[in-house]
């Protein structure tokens, strides 16, 4: 799917068929819009009820076109589109945008029609974009095409921006807009029946015109192709994203802990995680982040000095920065004294550095001069608060200089200004990023601060485990067999140690003198449970007896499980038997788990045990494959992790071995998609790692 | 320090001492303020230089001005402050807004002459704005006062607005003018020499053209009296804050776990739930919130139905509103056949209700007209992202119409329009709140909503517990008396006694044969602790045993633990003994604290035991005194509250067992102000209420 789709986006000929002189028609919004942009090729309007549309020659259909035609612009009815698609395969065209919508978006009789469109652009040998889509820009003074039927006319720069959202597009670009951002391309990809996001971000990243790639995004129609292509491209040009549809889509009745803990959105989360995309909140985020990437340098480290003419927006910055994950260290010695005769004799000189209100553009520029130059300051916000008495141009100008000269990413937030003032122009024609609130570049500078940890960090490997495919296809096999939903107990103990993840040593005991016998040769203490897989939360029917320690306990306490077994569940017909088994002790309780999202395959999940997963929810997911530095990070990143570090005096667990078994979960998901969702559960972490050992598991089977 | 402050806001009569001539200047500006407003009273330019300055007659001093004055704005330097303030005590002067700046805000000297203004106000009966500040507003017609040198001149309106900071006075009056919305007051206090923010609350209390109070606070001078108006203001007018200066404050040094666990912003977030002040984020924030609450009544429910005629904007309002903890509950029957008709056939009536592309005016005023009766909805948010072929006032008539007719609070969401666009301006002059993006409506309600709640709930009651404190009082001298940091042990709980919060029985032991005694006494299982305050973190030392079944286990472990701690303290000349404790089992482990904020007074905490407090932080806080309902609140606000109410077939423990220990704690600390820090840790909950325990207790004193 890879290649170039420059006769998309680099046309030397279009045809715009379905134009019209219609006032307010879709059809004549595009036509004069690539006429108005001025486009550096041919036009061609087709319409078989004009000779002439916007005083050029108009074609019947597109095999009257004298010449060759690279790309062809749909806007016709619905109708006709099968006709129309079919006469540019004959005419040779290489390239569809089809604006024309009632397909997939309206039902079933449009998903079929879109079939059936996607499947006669594959016969010719074309490309689409679309159907239902908002058309495409390339802002390239080299080409100038402007195939929507937008009111705005971008102006070139460095974004390349995707939106799946046709209804949104216009938004988005009259927001470009007003922020002054420039655009290299623009595509809205509707309901991508051939061409989507993933096959443009692959062409964007060899394209040198597109530096930052923007996408508004609904769902993920391959995942896993985004997955791939991603982690590569954010090493080289920043994806930034804001993907909706967080609450909308249903939660697939879960019937594993870890299936109901996979929150309606943790797939994107780690998606994001994984790749080094820059997540935004909002379509507001997404272009200060972009503003930011294109007009500075990333900075690097998340040390930021405030300059200021006024103290009260000089807290709020530093309370949205600190808030954000970012610092704010002193000046080194040799700035706070450069920086001393600038101020009124006896102000301290601290980060935020308060100019006080009288400070002019000369004040700014000295002072900020001697910022730049701290080695403790990888970047800087300028804050002034326009007072009656100064010049703003003059602030102005005294940031924009600095900038420029020191090379250092700078932000200018000019509060109580608006859009359009001459001092926000000014800044803005100097590509400074300025903003009117000091929290948007807190947020703004966080998002490029992870992002920066993430190009940092080494990509880490998948490794390659073996494990004995031939006893889990077997064990498999025979729970499919007898309609098992889930293979639990012995067998999902028997999956854990082909893959080499070690169990706690268990034995089946169906009488309390062979429970006895058994607990005496593992070893005391042990631990009782009821051998049945009818019973889930074992612990709400008091069927599991921890700590046993003497076989007197054991044979009273098998008595006493069996009665309230029976209790429980008058009506099972299963003989009542348990399984004794090694009770770890000193180690800490850990779940490792597995849930399918429905587009983005196995999500492998760590968590603390019991109550930390259960009402603490503090777990983290990561998309499987996932390297081990994956496992690392989903480790580190649960809240509770001091105590697998060691806390008050305990022993800190062998966390590499924690990470083992989550990279071997990973290998056994990929290697059998029998399973839907998985708990090892607990899976007892201790500081010596050949005492780690999961203890119980649960595999649910995918439907057949 | 109660009153009307109307010779302040509204006075007849104005000297402006310090006014000149010179461009740029503060005086200057602050007389042109005032004259260009066209202020309802008389205005008297001060000038010792000047004789006529603006065309108005000048006077060398207030004592020259023949008539009497109401409200002295005082723009003189620093140096002439205290002849002027002087001067206006003999001119019989009842107000002054001291602008001059130069005082507390720029070190000891300034602080002094600070002290000495004030003390010169206050031997007048004069009352003072100022100094250090931006000046006052009263935008009422019938006064028509800005005194300030503001360039903005705002619009009448329902907001009281009170900014600390005299810098972002400019930036707020003009984010209030791009967003249109009106003000009554505007007060910056600057120092609050005199004036605080208290005051003037308390006179718009009564003042009957504020109907939103917002303030931007930097610190709270008065947090006690403040949450005394808050509390009651609130539950008739709305307040507003943002309250900056999170991370500046440094934390006091804790030596109590509940010490550590208060973050530098919990006393202002507990002053804030406990009052009903709603908290913004940002300034924006904060308007958005002002601009809905003055243009429609509050929501009676979080259920929000959203009408869109695009799907990405619908999806984005939705994800934002769920996220906010508002809801999207399906339309009723009757609502959906009534809209059905409106929509292309065989499209379903959902919410968000999604009117296709094309949809105008017209679609728009149909079903938004039978959205509004739907009896499942609370509030309506109306989304047009504009398209080519509509015309957007058609929609702003519809959305205004409809809206006004209903009285359903309605938003109106026009993303890729700017302000200042001719629907957008339609829609603000019919008092509509309009945005641009619908992740701001959706924080906007979320804050609404969250206030609602707390109107809707009742006012709870400080209960008055009878302590003993004469025994209080002795136990605290005692322990002064041995220079102890901190009362612990037998002490701490016979404090806990005293004020009738009951205590595990226990008892100390000096040998392994008395320590069986004591257990077989309290009866089996017991727990046997050190008897030492040197050890704080008993469990890191091992220096606890639970469990203890037997005599001889109790023996044992006696004579192990003094190894132990002869080991771990080599050096301790302490005779070793023990504490034998009542073991409670089947409860669940809880702290109850106090810490003390410097400006707040004592907050208390309550927490879930162990390792949810310290490692899951997961805690809350309020001011004492509490009411019972605070109690209640701050444990179910707790995320591990599930813990309480009944887990995996455990019992529900007895809850108001803790709210009664929680109020009788914060009676204990009113009572006695020697306490620093507390923590009960653990309290033992259990479902029993005469079973439910204090184990432990630590009582760190002041220093004194």
């Amino acid at each position: 799917m890879k290649g170039s789709l420059d006769f998309i986006f680099r046309p030397k000929s279009i045809a715009v068929i379905g134009a019209t002189n219609r006032k307010g028609s879709i059809g004549r919004e595009l036509l004069h819009n690539i006429i108005d942009y001025e486009f550096e090729g041919k036009v061609f309007p087709v319409n078989p009820t004009k000779s002439v549309i916007h005083s050029i020659k108009c074609y019947s259909t597109i095999l009257d076109v004298p010449d060759s035609v690279d790309l062809a612009v749909i806007v016709v009815p619905k109708e006709l589109v099968l006709t129309t698609v079919e006469q540019c395969g004959e005419k040779g065209v290489k390239g569809l945008v089809m604006i024309t919508a009632g397909f997939k978006e309206q039902g079933k009789a449009g998903a079929e029609l879109e079939l059936q469109v996607a499947a006669l652009v594959k016969r010719y040998g074309m490309r689409m974009i679309g159907p239902n889509c908002f058309g495409i820009i390339n802002a390239d003074p080299k080409v100038h095409l402007d195939a929507t039927f937008s009111k705005i006319r971008p102006s070139f720069g460095k974004i390349g921006l995707i939106s799946q959202s046709g209804a949104l597009g216009e938004a988005i670009l009259a927001q470009a807009q007003e922020i002054n951002l420039g655009l290299s391309m623009f595509a809205s990809i509707g309901n991508k029946a051939d061409i989507d996001g993933n096959h443009i971000i692959e062409y964007w990243r060899d394209d040198p015109t597109v530096e930052i790639i923007l996408l508004y995004l609904e769902n993920f129609g391959d995942p896993r192709t985004f997955s791939k292509i991603a982690r590569e491209v954010s090493r080289v040009k920043p994806i930034i994203v804001v993907k909706s549809g967080k609450t909308t889509q249903g939660a697939a009745a879960a019937s594993s802990h870890t299936g109901a803990l996979a929150g309606l959105d943790v797939s994107v989360d780690a998606l994001f995680e994984q790749t080094g995309v820059i997540r935004a909140n909002t379509i507001e985020e997404m272009f200060d982040v972009a503003n930011a990437l294109a007009k500075m340098p990333v900075p690097k480290g998340n040390r930021v000095a405030i300059v200021t003419n006024a103290g009260g927006p000089g807290i709020l910055a530093t309370d949205a920065l600190i808030g954000s994950g970012m610092s704010l260290p002193q000046f080194d010695q040799k700035t706070v004294k450069a920086i001393q005769p600038i101020l009124p004799k006896g102000t301290p000189v601290h980060n935020p550095l308060d100019l006080v209100a009288g400070a002019t553009g000369v004040e700014f520029r000295k002072s900020l001069s001697h910022v730049v130059k701290d080695p403790n300051i990888d970047s800087v916000i300028a804050i002034c608060v326009p007072p009656v008495t100064i010049d703003l141009n003059l602030v102005a100008d005294a940031i924009i200089d600095t900038a420029h000269e020191s090379k250092l990413p700078m932000f200018a937030c000019f509060m109580g200004v608006t859009y359009g003032s001459d001092a926000f122009d000014r800044l803005r024609q100097a590509d400074i990023p300025a903003m009117i609130f000091p929290e948007s570049i807190a947020t703004t500078l966080a998002h490029i601060d992870k992002y920066r940890r993430w190009l940092s960090r080494p990509e880490g490997k998948i490794a390659k485990i073996k494990g004995d495919r031939d006893k889990v296809t077997e064990i498999i096999a025979r729970n499919r067999k007898a309609k098992n939903p889930a293979v639990v107990g012995d067998d999902a103990l028997q999956i854990l140690d082909a893959y080499k993840i070690a169990v706690a040593a268990y034995k089946y005991a169906f009488s309390k003198e062979e429970a006895a016998k058994i607990a005496q040769k593992i070893g005391f203490p042990v631990v009782m449970k009821v051998n049945t897989p009818h019973i889930l939360h074992k612990t709400e029917y008091k069927a599991v007896a921890v700590d046993l320690r003497t076989p007197q306990e054991v044979m009273e306490q098998y008595v006493e499980m069996q009665k309230r077994i029976k209790k429980a569940m008058p009506n099972s017909k299963e003989k009542f038997s348990v399984v004794i088994q090694e009770m770890i002790t000193g180690g800490v309780e850990t779940v490792i788990g597995m849930t399918t999202d429905p587009s983005f395959g196995p999500l492998i999940m760590f968590g603390l045990g019991g109550i930390y997963v259960e009402i603490m929810k503090d777990v983290s997911f990561r998309i499987a494959p996932l390297t081990d530095l994956d496992a690392r990070e989903m480790i580190q990143s649960l809240k509770g992790y001091r105590l697998l570090t060691g806390f008050r005096g305990s022993k800190p667990v062998d966390i590499v071995s924690i990470e083992d078994a989550i990279t071997k979960l990973s290998q056994l998901v990929l290697d059998f998609p029998d399973f839907a969702e998985i708990d090892i559960n607990p899976f007892i972490v201790t500081a010596d790692k050949n005492n780690t050992r999961a203890v119980d598991a649960r595999f649910v089977l995918t439907e057949v």
